[in-house]
């Protein structure tokens, strides 16, 4: 009953991996699921893992995992080669937002996408968002993560006409609302064509700029990354 | 000081028309941004605009109104010739999500872009959605609008690698609290990459389309619509 | 002023058995009522039980404990004989909610009720839950479990004329609210006549589906679990 | 677009009626459905018909209408003959929460389901409760109706081995919070297996009944009324 | 400027005990209140206050501690005599609510009041209360405690005169909301003339208690204790 | 089923009489209740009655109605003599708080008790609590009626020993969150034993004094009113 | 018990003029304070007065009003002359918080200072916002006043070093949450030191202008507006 | 990537210094901040500091920090000399907001302003406010520090015409809602003119005092500190 049937056979039927969410998961069921990658030569992407996690699995799959704490994510067995750049940019307002951030960059790069990241650009400080708008502005899809008041998505939506897909974080106390007013902020933003994913979910903005990329590839699925 | 400065110089600057929200503004508010649009033959979208506002408009400008009271939008002027076809999709769940279905379709429509509107697919029914499934996936871009469980959002994105843009609707009582628990749902969807708008917002998802129509064409912005 | 006072004669009474509920009971407590039923020969239910306590209890009560971590739920002494087989499907949407359907599953077993578990079938592919639909459709009831957007619950309400009862789960983060968003979507269901228990409350599902059986079986009581 | 689609061959392909929900439906939408049913000779249960709809309707129509202001419901054309009696017990506790307690009633009845209504039994006058709790019990199936505190459902789930069905009204000002105080305290009942409804769903609570009467059939389904 | 200035001269202006809130303050801080009081020979009351907060107090204050673990208070240095007898009645639903009710229990006998305390009558059992009902109703005042559902405050309102005093207690999980639910039905009760405390409040409720206890005094203040 | 069955032996029971609860109920429906109330002689007590509905009685029902729209309470036929004068102070804070203050003053007045009432003492001009503080303190039971921040609860509440009933007012934007604000300032006042009721519930209060009066008066029950 | 006193000598007092709060006021409640303050030669400011009031007020009165019905305040008799100017900045983001903006200007006014106002700026065509900027930053307190996300405010406080009072409004629908979600992001700024009024607060705003004119005018309070 | 940026410039640019905020900071990333500044000779102050952090920090760097566990906070090298005194009171309701009334007094002293800190003034024993309210007036700027129902507020903007910065702070549990009650109190407060920040925001507070302070020293800004 406890098993975990992981399914490496997505890939075939729908063009889909199917990522490792190892929030919830045990270490013998994490261990199972890249063992079992491991026979079939397929590499894995990991998200929410604890540092814990990694260093209780056994030591050859521990090693074999290229592991990013401050993202919680993990590279297991081959990455595909980069076969896009240039075309995302993701932008990150303060310090305690550029773990989601790499959460986002991360999944893109086990795709085989190669993001720029712009962090610390927060609107209390506009010109270092000015500093960098150039730069931004020549990429077709902006991934921005934002907590608190989440004013750079607004800033940044009506500086460029990319797709603009918003992470709002958890970061700060009180009137934050664990994330809830930045999410919200976004949602209702005064900036048209925003979109908004779940709070903290980088992995989900990813996800998203990987369906806008399909799109711009002229409807032949990349493969996009399931979370399982 | 009540006078309403419209922008119609935003195009040139950054290749953005203003749509005019009429929720909140007076009937002689609007009549004056019509009648400066008629001045300088200008096209113009009119969003949230209640019948009782057309009403109570001066005759000429009523008539020059091609009005919808389902999605409460009005075209005023010229109206952009059809440029992309087949690029959209538009889903809708039930009868009662017609209205903001049809706003997203209106405001692709005046920015010259034909989306396809499937309505009535709730999951309840899945028989419904999968009589139309194939129509479906054959768009880079789907539109999934629902209210009360939004299960529509997850099922669509579940069975499409398009990028998915999700609008939860304010249909329904007691639990659906307002459209929240299908913008929450819609959120923390099950098929990732999904992302979302405000409850009830038709017009940000179709802006949220031209956004990714930008992307696929190449980084040449298509004119974005703004909401003022 | 502290003991607990276990109620063994309520079956007499109302034919109702208590079940253990160890949440906020100390191992103490816990003992005290598995001696007071080994007295008596009596078998019980233990809910919400974490390894921990089934650690700390003295060595030959937990010996005797058929404990199973994944549900949190413990058989002590006597179990019933299966009498019914063939009338409840649990149906659970991801890895993560399987833990509350066996806490159902495992409710109704000691009850008598032996149920079929088939897990995974989360609508985001939505191919696994065809294979199995047929299958499922054949119980008269029915316990969908699942988190984040609980799409399956609706699907499945649109699927079967059974008694559907639906179970939200605590899985996830951000707009999930703690399973709020589940329970909300399943309460506001566009499938009809879905009924919905408290999140996480595996247990109650059980109960529920044991007063259909009491419904089925003509009146005469089977034997209802209390959780004390 | 701004037709509604009324699928009268439902019941052929899943044994499901679908309602009509008038709620957000023009009267001329509303025309269009039962002149369409009336061609089909085909009979209609209405469900949140303001008196004002029934009023604006062409006079053959609302004459062909059986309406009940109290739960805005209405009979349209051929009624089901009764077929089910004595299984189902319709408990409310106020005054205020016979609307809700009717619109189940009359559910049940257009779908030849014959229901007891035991109104005016709220807890703060137990001795009401108890004049009538033998009536009660002798019912397989019990739907629980009540706004404010909702302590009748846990005091009739105390009571009764019956499938109980709950279902909070919106009923009273402040801390009832629009009756998501009554539907939480139901869904946290003390009494173990109450399955709770919307807020204010008698509809849905009806659903759920035939959902059991058809599980008390042995498996052939019942029409159950689904909504539209 | 970290020090706490408690207030040993209060019951000289205004007949009001202070007593000792343990939550958020120190280890030395509690200790130097407790010498402060034994220098002036004083008895207090400590409230939240954990076991491990008494096991690092130096060892002759805790020794001087009648200290009880379920409710968490203390009882330091003289304790006045019982002064009243058979006035309150405290009735708890379930055995986790039982820690408050105890609070409750050993505020009033700190300040000289026997309460009777009536565990276990949860309204999901209705004969437990109806076994206790003669006795509940011989008491002027009744401090009723209860959980998830607070059934048990309403039905008791419905059976006595007495000014009744509703503690709400955070048992549960998911939809019981910390406490919000249970406080939200008590305020809603359909039983007329119930008054509430904050969540877990059982210090309070004892608190009013003292308060209406001063009113049926005739004016002449007994002393009331207030929480620093 | 729609006739609303009037309780009006309750008193000789429960020494309880019924109050009339307007809202909600149509004028016919009040109109029976009356002319019931007229045909046994018996007085009656209108609650959150409105100016229509008064209007709109038969004109022999609506002149025996003595009627105060302030606070939506009407008197019809025999109201009892006052029996208790100087046990209660009545104070509140606003302008907009009297219509509250007048339900319980009028409620309490209708069951033969006169209170004192101490209108516009709101905490920001602190000077107008003070000019009155003695005449507060010299009753034995105090109802506070406060809206936005309900300071005045808190305040009152350390400078009386009384029983203290707090009523929070629906008074306010924003913030005020419909009088929430103020119900969980009261809730959680730093003055110890404040007891708390229902939004706007100035009815309830009043019936929380009439309990205690029952208390003071030694266990023989005043009538105590209830609502339905 | 219903007439209004107000308060004509509060400036005596605490230097403190009080204005009518005209909501929730009855027309013949305004009229009678009017009247009372041309008796006296007393300057009155309105707030939150409705066209419909203005109207429906004798002649007289009436058109001794000066009133602006985007803000709904009026001036009533003599308006103190203009003593500051060039202190107060005003910046709105949209043409919905006019009204807000225009409501804070006036109440300055009325108390003898002259603001800036300084419309339109929102920060989604930045390009508004920097045109001024600099006029904004010569002021050494700014009032920013702003809807849905509420972005312009965490922008301004990042380039003036001056008091920033911030104004959240409740222009928007679905998650601005009635202006909730403006007013959390306002308390969540990045920009340090922003403090935060209710929603729609303009008065409020405009009252900690004049305090800290007071502070700025070395103690000796001007008049400072209060609300009655 | 995961560097941290420190923006040791600011201050040159627009004349704030940037707070070290070490929530969600490792201690290595702390380290890395100190040693920058201290081979600048920079001062600095840290805010949100957890004593484990200060623990685990190199000797030397934390022998160099003048650090204060209960305001959470340290002075890291060389601090402004004392530039302001006399303008700044700071109040505070309860021993348990102490820490946040520390941290704005310690915010404000290492930008150069000594405040005067008046703590245990909680309404609910008034005395204790009225013995120290002359004191109060005396400074043109007051922080008012307070929980739970934040009476404190109120009470004290009456009192003076002082500018009147609120905050709100976590104490307490239940209906308290972790600050969001006394907030929410704050912000719907009687007393005109007050203005709040987050909740448990001292820092804020200091901020928003310091920029009053700006406008009080005529223009020039003072050294304002941002928070990174």
């Amino acid at each position: 009953m406890s098993d975990v049937l992981f399914d490496f056979d997505r890939r075939q039927r729908i063009g889909v991996d199917e990522a490792v969410l190892c929030e919830r998961k045990t270490v013998a069921q994490i261990a199972a699921i890249l063992e079992g990658a491991r026979a079939r030569d397929v590499g894995l992407l990991l998200t929410r893992c604890q540092p814990e996690q990694i260093d209780r699995l056994p030591k050859a799959l521990a090693e074999a995992t290229d592991y990013c704490p401050l993202s919680r994510t993990g590279f297991f067995g081959p990455v595909r080669p980069v076969r896009e750049c240039g075309k995302v940019a993701i932008v990150a307002a303060g310090t305690s937002d550029t773990g989601v951030a790499l959460e986002a960059s991360r999944t893109l790069r086990h795709a085989g996408v190669e993001a720029a990241l712009i962090a610390d650009v927060g609107v209390a400080g506009l010109w270092r968002l000015m500093d960098r708008i150039e730069e931004i502005r020549r990429r077709p899809i902006v991934i921005a993560v934002a907590g608190m008041d989440a004013a750079l998505a607004s800033v940044v939506g009506g500086l460029t006409p990319a797709a603009v897909i918003a992470v709002p974080t958890s970061v700060g106390y009180g009137a934050t609302e664990g994330g809830r007013t930045a999410l919200n902020a976004m949602l209702a933003s005064c900036a048209p064509g925003i979109v908004v994913c779940n709070i903290d979910n980088g992995y989900g903005a990813a996800c998203s700029a990987l369906r806008i990329l399909n799109a711009m590839a002229g409807g032949i699925p990349s493969l996009l990354v399931g979370e399982g």
